[in-house]
């Protein structure tokens, strides 16, 4: 059912009914799309903030993009009928909306393209979808190939549904001046202010063809008509009508009548998206319908994809591990960084972490979003909730709600940053505040950073909650200003520490003392009102209700409060076992380890809107993968090489048939969760959320750098640490450090010892110093038994 | 295809396909719901603001109700599969989802249930639906019916979709304790303070049935399975899988398993709606589910909708004017002043209007609501943008955005309130405004809207128009705080004029003679800037351009400026009869008299987003009711019998199936628009928008009772002046007024002038004094000829 090609860059699903959602995505620098296997699309541009060019059939609520996104007959998608004008058979590619039992089904998902080949009814489909680097713009090509033995008649009709667009003003004709169909909204809106905002608005949706067509159809009913979209009443008809669409929900058929001998083919072009006007859309036609327009815009395209090809490759015993470690998870985490998400206000977390992560590939954007982010840092020390990023961005959602772990954010992915590149000049840059009124360098913002951490702490030493920390809808917890959070205390501990040895790195003796106090008083507050025994718990609410703790039926035991204790030294090694104990018993499940349990079946209103949600989804009970990568991440501080590997490697999708199908997820990219509950409903536990927004990615990749391959760099060099699991036998990397490439070879003996040879020479230490960009170094690793 | 029953009672629909919007609807004090011939419904309750117990597939926007609301596939509906189980045929009742060739089809609308009858595959299928007075729930019966000449096997699957209920939580299961089946959700939010708000909300939907089920089945996917809605896998299977939905989209599907001889029925019920938790499905079940509980339910609301029959039953050659007065018109105008539009905050205009309607039916409601509006007059005599029902309502959406027209609706409501009840007592009453610290009489508080009138104009007299009048959306002519409204000028002069009339009635003079100049002044200056020689211009930008004028290529003559300058007085008969020929050429269509023409093709953005809108539809170059009606009124106070009629009879939906094909409208709403733009869009000119939302149904009531029957009340009794069509030659009316009975004959005769005969004695004028409450009246008129 699922082929990896043979050098990992792409993925082949062979059926389309056994993972309706599976699902690829490509990007650009203004857009996203998201497709499933069967040809459903979620798609968006940004003007700024995020919008739609092919829409549902109803007035949808603009929200964040959902979990487990609902489809149904008439959700957008880009579907081809294919029709035999001689029998009046048909069937629509890639499967949807017709549905037929296909011949042939296999969908692609390459890096830089999707494509799928369909071969029903004697006729060969292959598709495929790609984007430019800079424009908003679908580039589609279809080839049909006669493969039935004999001469053939069929009609190809193109359907691209674009759905209701607004109830102020909808229509959609053909151009021939413009080669198409162009459909035309205004954006609904009530306030005299708001037209100023909309009226650059790109309110047109094209879909344009690259050589005409027999006849077309602009209005969604008469195509669709009495039959439906899985048998369209104007499929009866010799040619479509050549109808508009006057504020009726406008589509976008074209129908080709072609006579296709033995073997022969015919392949079309399409461009479909959103523009202003008819100059931009004439504009666009030029650019990609005219000479050479595709074939320019793929190369441009791969090279921006191949741009974010990360650090590390590697060669192991887990094939599917090396697939997507060396294809996938990078580009993920390129995404990431690149475009933030597509949002014009990231939450300061997440922008701090995605850029993290463009320390691995990028690291002058993680530089510059460090600076960007702090310019936003609040008088008081306080980082805001939400970083904005574009003229005229505000808060939105979620950001209009007070949390107060922004701050933590700051030195956790400072390390990565300065590991990977050793650029402690970015602690001397002055940066002004937004409004320009005060100048402080980026050590004097990070050490107020801490400096307000320690301030916001209750009469027990530990960390107000708030409305919500790293966990969004933990929001009442502390809303009347007194609840508390172990996860963001030990969190807190862990960056003070942090910050301490850079401070140190800075001969800032003072500050160093101090903020390592700090976190050593935090911790010590943490032992007091929150070890329970065999783990921390999650927190004490405004009144005075330690939670999280054994004697709780349900959200019985987070994941958070541990793997950030072991990071931040309020875990001894005694309860670090304990602890260890009680996730394996209570946390882990055949689809990765959860991030509480058990999952919350009812309100509980002394915390949250995480107890409201579904038991075995998101926040409450779910295989998290965010807060998972934490709990290996900290177990590759500590170790534990075994425990860590499992659990990384739940994380990535596969590794069986049959753990696809439950998961319903291709093995592209990692999504923000897998269901859990598993002991509650097995029947659904493991499924992917399918969403490829996540701060999980950039933590896989330091996990894999820092932890599996230990090839991690310092102020003097590069570390040789490797943690392989012990099935492993040998495995080898190429690693890009400052410049310069390392060939690491590893393998295991029976040495007492790690030891490293370089270019033939042993290493006193596992420990690569001066290093010389632009230089290749052979690096053997023998790791003991 | 449309049969009214003898005596207009109910309106019948004998085919599915010519009109698929064609809808009926119901309502009740906490809950309305629309639904077409095919099945699909639009449903909502009041919790206080609108919500929804069966949602779309997807998370839709909430926004005000629809005009030409798209239906598509997954739209929410009530269906009823009937599946032969001997050869596996089915077909779904009425006609959604499968759209089968029915050998019958009936869609009949009731004024207290919507109900079907469908035969297919020797089946008779029964269904009905209706409301109790107070609880939000459907009640629905089902009737099968063996008519095949034989035994049959036959499976009913009642298949009530229930759709993405909310991306926090849904799930969804048989709950055999309940008996039926339980959807559950929590209304998504963020903040903290939202989850107090909504703690209460009844977030549970529940389907039960009064018999038990054979299996069925809460999972939306499984049902449909890859069959599709069309050809559901489900029914393929003996039995529903009996499945429930965790976190997937729920649906109500039950399967009864019917073994039936010939001529064999077999009746159920299902009772379908909302509730906060288990506890109050139990009691719902018991009351509705219980003995006798829909045959209750169903005399309680008979009797509630017929409290709303209105004041005048009419017996005239139009049989299906007749209809339309005595059962549908009263009840849509009943409506409207009985449940607000269902909405927490009513624009003004509209909830003074929607009550001037009440004052033909329940005129202590039309006092009620007059007093509580004023209640919330500002300081300075304006009158605010919407009048707040609930407690913590808030002004939403367009009641946000500033309109000056607001005041000119007291005494224009008012005066049709005190010539129906002669209740001048209303004008002593104290009203405190809502923070309680002014008192006022009503009389002066519409003295002081009056003097806020006058106030509110320009340096020429004429009246600020802000960012809009009574076209909402002509909201950028005087956003700058310039621009003036013709329309809101010459409806000035018409308030004044009427409530001049009223302090005369009082004894003012004083306040009589200033108001009366005020009407004069505004009317001169009316004249000097606005008169384009045929017609009144409806408005002068902030930048000083007039418009709505002859050199105007689009929005060259607006409707609403003649009409009211024909009643407030500005229009001389000269300018009156080249006001009437412009309309008559430039305005009217078959279709009725469109709001101004040519329909915009633009935005042209110093008038607004009128002329964004699709053009035929709403409020650009629609035959907007609400503006005809405008019309046909004013032309009524100027004995245009025959235009007036004609206009109006093309309101009302039909007569013609030809009409009804165009127009897609049963005979038993009037629609807030039909579309226009009759020469640009010929093709759906005269589309009705289904929308049963509009001020325009109390004054077509006026229009009958003070024109067209010209039986209107005044301060010593009752008026006689029938206009009647020059084609009348004679006709019955039954007049209640103040607590009387007038049985009104009127024909035509040789005579000079109008004569009234009152019991068998002729009066010397067309008026009838000293009325007794409780008596009955013989009126005999005759007209000439």
């Amino acid at each position: 059912m699922l082929q990896p090609t043979h050098n990992g860059e792409r993925f082949d699903l062979t059926t389309p009914t056994a993972m309706p959602r599976a699902a690829g995505f490509l990007w650009n620098q203004k857009m996203m799309m998201q497709m499933t296997c069967r040809g459903y699309a979620v798609a968006q541009f940004m003007q700024p903030e995020p919008a739609k060019y092919a829409y549902a059939p109803n007035l949808e609520a603009k929200t964040f993009m959902q979990p487990e996104q609902p489809y149904y007959a008439h959700h957008p998608g880009r579907f081809f009928y294919i029709k035999d004008d001689e029998t009046g058979k048909f069937f629509s590619a890639p499967y949807e909306p017709v549905r037929a039992q296909l011949d042939k089904f296999n969908f692609s998902v390459g890096k830089s393209d999707l494509a799928w080949t369909i071969e029903h009814l004697g006729i060969r489909v292959e598709m495929s979808v790609s984007l430019p680097v800079n424009d908003v713009v679908e580039l589609w090509s279809l080839r049909v190939t006669n493969i039935s033995g004999g001469a053939r008649k069929i009609s190809v009709y193109p359907y691209f549904p674009i759905g209701f667009m607004s109830w102020m003003n909808q229509s959609a004709e053909y151009r021939a001046d413009l080669g198409g169909i162009v459909a035309s909204c205004v954006t609904p809106y009530q306030k005299v202010a708001d037209y100023f905002k909309n009226k650059n608005f790109k309110d047109k949706t094209f879909f344009l063809h690259d050589q005409e067509p027999s006849a077309w159809e602009a209005k969604q009913e008469t195509f669709e008509g009495e039959g439906g979209l899985h048998n369209p009443s104007a499929l009866q008809q010799e040619l479509l009508a050549k109808g508009d669409a006057r504020y009726e929900t406008p589509a976008a058929v074209l129908q080709y009548r072609l006579h296709l001998g033995e073997e022969q083919s015919r392949e079309l072009r399409f461009i479909f998206g959103p523009a202003f006007d008819h100059n931009e859309i004439a504009q666009l036609r030029a650019k990609y319908l005219g000479k050479d327009g595709f074939e320019n815009a793929k190369a441009e395209y791969e090279a921006y994809v191949n741009a974010g090809r990360g650090c590390l490759q590697i060669e192991t015993p887990d094939k599917e591990l090396n697939n997507f470690v060396n294809h996938w998870l990078p580009r993920q985490v390129f995404y990431h960084g690149d475009v933030n998400r597509l949002t014009t206000d990231p939450q300061t977390r997440n922008y701090l972490q995605d850029n993290m992560g463009m320390s691995y590939i990028k690291p002058q954007v993680t530089r510059a979003a460090f600076l960007h982010a702090l310019s936003q840092q609040e008088a008081s020390g306080a980082m805001p909730d939400g970083i904005l990023l574009a003229e005229g961005a505000e808060l939105k959602y979620i950001n209009q709600i007070p949390h107060t772990d922004h701050c933590v954010w700051l030195p956790v992915c400072l390390k990565a940053y300065l590991d990977e590149t050793n650029d402690y000049s970015i602690l001397n840059e002055q940066v002004k505040s937004a409004e320009g009124d005060e100048s402080f360098s980026v050590f004097e913002r990070i050490s107020r950073a801490m400096d307000w951490l320690l301030s916001a702490r209750d009469y027990r030493g530990l960390s107000f909650i708030a409305q919500g920390d790293w966990c969004d809808p933990m929001n009442m917890v502390g809303y009347k200003g007194k609840g508390v959070s172990g996860w963001l205390s030990v969190a807190t501990a862990y960056a003070l520490n942090l910050w301490a040895d850079i401070c140190e790195h800075e001969s800032q003796a003072e500050f160093a003392k101090k903020f390592r106090a700090g976190a050593q008083d935090v911790n010590e507050s943490v032992n007091k009102y929150l070890w329970d025994g065999d783990w921390f718990a999650r927190g004490i609410t405004d009144d005075d209700v330690v939670f999280g703790i054994s004697k709780d039926p349900e959200g019985r035991i987070y994941l958070n409060p541990q793997s950030w204790a072991i990071l931040g030294g309020a875990a001894s090694e005694g309860q670090r076992e304990k602890m260890l104990a009680a996730v394996e018993q209570q946390l882990e499940t055949p689809y990765g380890v959860t991030m509480f349990a058990p999952a919350y079946t009812a309100m509980r209103d002394d915390v949250g809107r995480v107890t409201q949600k579904h038991p075995g989804s998101a926040e409450n009970g779910s295989v998290y993968n965010h807060a998972a990568v934490f709990y290996i991440y900290s177990l590759y501080t500590v170790a534990e090489s075994n425990r860590a590997y499992k659990l990384l490697r739940q994380m990535i999708p596969g590794p069986s048939e049959q753990d696809y199908l439950q998961r319903g997820q291709l093995p592209v990219f990692i999504p923000n969760y897998y269901r859990g509950a598993y002991h509650q409903y097995p029947r659904t536990a493991g499924r992917s959320s399918q969403l490829f927004n996540t701060g999980t990615v950039s933590w896989v990749y330091r996990c894999l750098v820092e932890g599996l391959f230990g090839l991690k760099g310092d102020a003097t060099g590069l570390q040789i640490n490797p943690q392989f699991p012990k099935e492993w036998q040998h495995a080898k990397a190429v690693r890009e450090f400052r410049g310069a490439n390392f060939h690491v070879n590893i393998q295991r003996a029976d040495v007492a010892e790690i030891t490293v040879t370089l270019d033939g020479v042993k290493l006193a230490q596992p420990h690569i110093d001066n290093i010389v960009a632009g230089k290749n170094y052979q690096v053997d690793v023998v790791l003991p038994l």
